[in-house]
């Protein structure tokens, strides 16, 4: 019995220890338990214009005031129900995401249509119907009509109406109302209202005149070819014009925009008045911007309000911001000082000031208070790594910083700009929710969330800054150090990088912003690296510009100062050091792996950039300009071009019908490397695209971990 | 200086011992020192219809009368030369490949043209010119006539005449004179000259029918689509037809076949007096086979033959052979008695007599002697994994055995019939070449080839005879051991495996039959074996119908013969055993695996089908009849339904644009592991088609050489 119970004692025990550890399914997105263990912010806003909290948890509603502490139940899905059913409407098995219109009415919408509730009547009306399969839907509630899309055509429905279909059938290439030039310029639809809702303005795109890229569906009893529209650097572009389409007529003009039509047209917006369209236009060269304004009537020029010049590139991606009763006065963002700032501007299109300055950037514009005394923005005034919030005065420029602890904040404002809600998370806290007022006074604080890895033995996360090797800009970077630590080992380290333009990877949130990948190999004893090279976003101009036309040039230098400062450590086993990293971070790993094949013994791409004149237009022209323009550029970061120099272990990844990476990139580097007798790995994921999504991701991090493991 | 020599000394020692191993350049073809280790049989042949012998060796020819040892120089390049340009054509810079006609004059031709040269009187003509990128050419050079395929289209053309369009422009899914239903059948060729030459029988192919495959190019500068014409089992199949062209009329009739047209139309032939054309006709079931007799001018069906079914399949490869001078008499092989025999028919199809009989295949006809008292076949008589040459007299069926020493013999036979020259290659023989007595008595051996290992340490290589399960038939198995073997140890072993049909990978031939690959890995410590299991090939039909309607089961049970031996053997390390397969040979390779998990450590598949409903019709529906006749045989062969069985290590290799094995095989493979999260490593060859071939072969057995000694 006593052997029997030691048996048992040891058996529990190393059961134990096992569930202390992170699994793949804990730490992938996509993985069984991967939500279990993000840490959520609580669902809390204001309660339209009223300064009221309301919480939305699970199916219950709860109210708070912002002066006290306890909350009640306002209402849960029990009742909803009640109310649809007695309107004759469907229950519905879940509440929906509720936003308040204002204090007594709040709105959702449900796969049938679009409903708005009066709470306090417990009235509700579904003022729009859904139809079936729409997408890209755009409600405009004043007018109680949606746009949508359905296949290359743009329809309208008002209420309960027959829906209108507003433009299509111009055949397979011209699509209608959807989002144009590949999502870049910060274009995100395809659809603007005009300020009453009597006017859609719409993009119209025609890709007859670019080339068809060949995606095969295996899945298909015999596999069938699915083309995309694919046009590739130096290559044609798309042409896209602007419709507005009026509601009382039926009757559709263009905007007047003239010739050439592969120019950008970006940041489309109306005038307060909704007489005019503001069109942020780019050359093809991206290196010059116009915000031309024409008459949404007749689609006529009626000036060039300003205009912008770069030698290496401007990316206008905020459409002007119109200051609520200024007669017209607009908000503008430029890094054209070298950050991003804020600059108003008059109808006319004259500077009336720089509203903020400094060695910063304003990451994003949240809003005006009711009265349009400030702007409220989020910025990286305090540090490149932390986002905090900040009221502006419009009339003096001044700044009130509102939120108070170190992180990376997400604030909502109350309409009448008194008080904050603001989420954040740093380095050692999950998530905590403050309510403050704007002046930066701390109310209280309304939820924190518990630590998800309580229980779990989970590695150190050290934040690091260090120096480009001119010593001109600081470098952030992000080391996890393997589970149980003994500064007197040798451990090997795994570099995850990204480093392509307008991404972040180390931030002060939550573990510094690992991913929980990275903390899973910490446990299996890898120090796992990240640094943020020039190119990357937040640090203003010139630390984004340098890769311009020579791509994983500066980049490859800056990840080498941090290759030097692992170098430097004690515990760092120099000969077993390995880097990983997809679309981008796939072309940074196979750009380290070559240019320094003697640091890296092992390297896995994911989805890389092999040859950027493979790569699509408005990204790779922007940093590249065209191949015909920049061969030099173009040769130097052609990685087929560097197939010899590698040397370490390198396994590549790809999904098969990847729209974005086209497979032509990894496939033609295989081709190169077997070409050279060079041995390379590789992998494919049929049937995914430039990311393995889904729970097929925890498929792809096992096997980039076994690599790792079998290699490093 | 002491030391500095034996450091020396020491030196040289280890590169000669380096320099005795076989590096990958050495062992596989496409290697850059492949052919240095090829054992090529010397290149003799009869002189025309003279009891003489020429070798042709370099850039001269040297002749030798049968009963004499010494050789002389009958002409050389530079003889030929000034022959060529004496008569105003082009030089050449290499002997090109000599084919006597007679004892006088000898033809070849160049990129130009077809020449004959009286070789004593030193003249020369051009009789046939050459269309530049013609393909497929037949040549008739009794008419000076050639018959050529370009593009779709078929041509003739005569002397030097302009070429005359036969047939073509019907579109791109209409191809004429080619090869048709995908090479099988025996079907080689897609045109037939008449005996006289004066009509040209062609297929003509119908593909309209059949569903595209999307290949794709990826060296193009935008990644291109090139569709192919592929018929899978159970799908529409192409429709094939029989056309006669007369270069007189300069008409075409098509042979009035009928329908259904997706029959397979094989082993076309004329009868000996021009009137006729006979077509083994098979149902698209291929059990039912009718030899049908057509007027050559008519088109009309003059009688069906004979015919002959199977409960499993028939499979015709070898047209009617007329007997010279018999009346139109001629040999029918057939494997109706459970073996491949000859059987002679008259002209009517009446059977006059089984010809050959036993336990038994006649291989191959080699002809007849000019009096045609004699046909010549080679057969497995002796031994499955030999070949032996006999003459089977025409009259009371004796057979003479003519090669006497063991092995496989490769054999010419002299136009009277008295005389053979046969080479030959066993176990140990790397190439023999002997002139004979067909009486079968040895004259003298003409050439005996050096060991092209000699020098090299070169594995043992053992030839084992194990036994079916049920002990019904003899298995044969081939065992490379290990370098420098020692009995006392362990050694992991490698199963290279093909499997499929029309295949036998262990033959009595140089190395047992072993590849280059084989003893290379045997110098790394491997233990490579190979059996012939069911299915495959010259064991008869009970052996070869074994797998009928069930791939991939008497198969696996056969190989598992070889596994049973192979763990009896004290010096094989159980746990350490790997598979590889390419083809046929990869859908046995993951079947083993998935099968026998316990068993196979690790394997490489290499273009596997994985499913055969995603195969061709001809070759598919044969073994496996169609999906919808057979849908459990298909769902037991169907890999994708094992995934969850595969616990070794695995890697599959796919040439990306197969054309024969559809790279949807592997790649729905690879999907079905990922959505089981079961892990495997997968490789593609880029512009590679069913086998990687050219110098990109030594990077693939680098690949998969490399794999085993990384996981086995």
């Amino acid at each position: 019995m006593k052997k029997a119970g030691l048996l048992m004692l040891s058996l529990m025990m190393s059961l134990m220890s096992l569930s202390a550890q992170l699994s793949l399914e804990d730490v992938i997105s996509g993985g069984r338990n991967f939500y279990k263990y993000y840490p959520f912010a609580v669902n809390v806003n204001f309660r339209g214009d009223a300064n009221q909290l309301v919480y939305q948890k699970n199916d219950s509603v709860f109210i708070q005031e912002v002066d006290k502490t306890n909350k009640s139940l306002l209402f849960d899905l029990k009742w909803l129900n009640e109310v649809l059913e007695s309107n004759k409407y469907d229950a519905l098995r879940r509440l929906p995401k509720i936003k308040w219109d204002d204090r007594k009415v709040f709105s959702f919408d449900t796969p049938k249509g679009y409903f708005k509730v009066n709470q306090p009547e417990g009235s509700i009306e579904m003022f729009v119907a859904k139809d079936e399969n729409a997408q890209n839907a755009d409600l405009n509630a004043g007018t109680k009509t949606v746009a949508y899309t359905k296949g290359n055509g743009l329809f309208i429905r008002t209420g309960n109406e027959a829906p209108i279909m507003v433009a299509g059938n111009e055949g397979d290439d011209i699509i209608f109302g959807h989002t144009v030039h590949r999502n870049e310029f910060g274009i995100d639809k395809g659809t603007f209202w005009s300020p009453e809702g009597k006017q859609l303005a719409f993009y119209r795109e025609d890709n007859s005149m670019v080339t068809d890229y060949p995606l095969v569906n295996v899945d298909e009893r015999v596999a069938k070819l699915e083309n995309i529209k694919y046009p590739m650097a130096g290559m044609n572009s798309h042409q896209v014009k602007v419709g507005i389409y009026d509601l009382a007529s039926q009757k559709t003009i263009y905007i007047q925009t003239g010739e050439p039509y592969d120019r950008y047209f970006t940041n489309v917006c109306w005038t307060p008045d909704g007489n005019s369209i503001l069109i942020a236009e780019l050359n093809r060269e991206q290196n010059h911007m116009q915000l031309k304004k024409y008459n949404a009537t007749s689609g006529e020029l009626v000036a060039t309000l300003f205009e912008e010049k770069d030698d290496k590139w401007t990316e206008p991606q905020h459409p002007a911001l119109f200051i609520p009763g200024k007669k017209g006065d607009f908000i503008w963002q430029s890094q054209k000082d070298g950050f991003n700032h804020l600059y108003v501007y008059n109808k006319d299109g004259q500077l009336k000031k720089q509203l903020t300055a400094g060695k910063w950037d304003v990451t994003k514009v949240i809003g005006f208070d009711k009265a349009a005394r400030y702007v409220f923005i989020e910025s990286t005034k305090e540090e490149a790594i932390e986002r905090h919030v900040y009221k502006v005065s419009l009339s003096s420029g001044k700044l009130t910083k509102i939120t108070q602890e170190a992180g990376v904040h997400h604030t909502k404002i109350s309409h009448d700009g008194r008080f904050a809600i603001t989420s954040f998370s740093s380095l050692n806290v999950p998530s905590k929710t403050n309510l403050l007022y704007t002046n930066g006074r701390k109310i209280r604080t309304l939820d924190e969330v518990e630590d998800p890895y309580k229980g779990k033995d989970i590695a150190e996360v050290k934040m690091i800054k260090l120096k480009t090797k001119d010593q001109k800009f600081d470098l952030n970077a992000r080391m996890v150090l393997p589970l149980n630590f003994d500064p007197t080992k040798k451990y090997p380290v795994i570099v995850y990088v990204y480093g392509g333009p307008h991404s972040q990877m180390v931030q002060n949130r939550w573990k510094g912003g690992a991913r929980g990948w990275q903390l899973y190999m910490a446990q299996k004893g890898f120090i796992a690296f990240t640094l943020d090279n020039r190119g990357t976003d937040n640090r203003g101009k010139d630390f984004e510009q340098a890769i311009h036309r020579q791509l994983g040039q500066p980049e490859v230098e800056d990840q080498m100062q941090g290759i030097e400062y692992l170098k430097s450590l004690p515990y760092v086993d120099t000969d077993r050091i390995g880097v990983h990293g997809w679309s981008y971070g796939g072309f940074m790993t196979i750009s380290l792996m070559t240019q320094h094949a003697d640091v890296f013994k092992v390297g896995v791409a994911g989805g890389p950039v092999i040859d950027w004149k493979y790569y699509e237009i408005m990204y790779g022209e922007r940093y590249m300009d065209t191949p015909q323009e920049n061969p030099e550029g173009y040769e130097m970061a052609n990685l087929k071009n560097q197939v010899k120099n590698l040397e370490g272990r390198l396994l590549v990844i790809h999904g098969a019908i990847d729209p974005v990476v086209v497979w032509q990139h990894s496939l033609s580097f295989v081709r190169e490397c077997v070409k050279n007798r060079v041995q390379l790995d590789y992998f494919a994921y049929p049937r995914h695209e430039h990311n393995v999504r889904g729970k097929d991701r925890v498929h792809l991090m096992e096997k980039v971990s076994r690599y790792f493991e079998d290699f490093l």
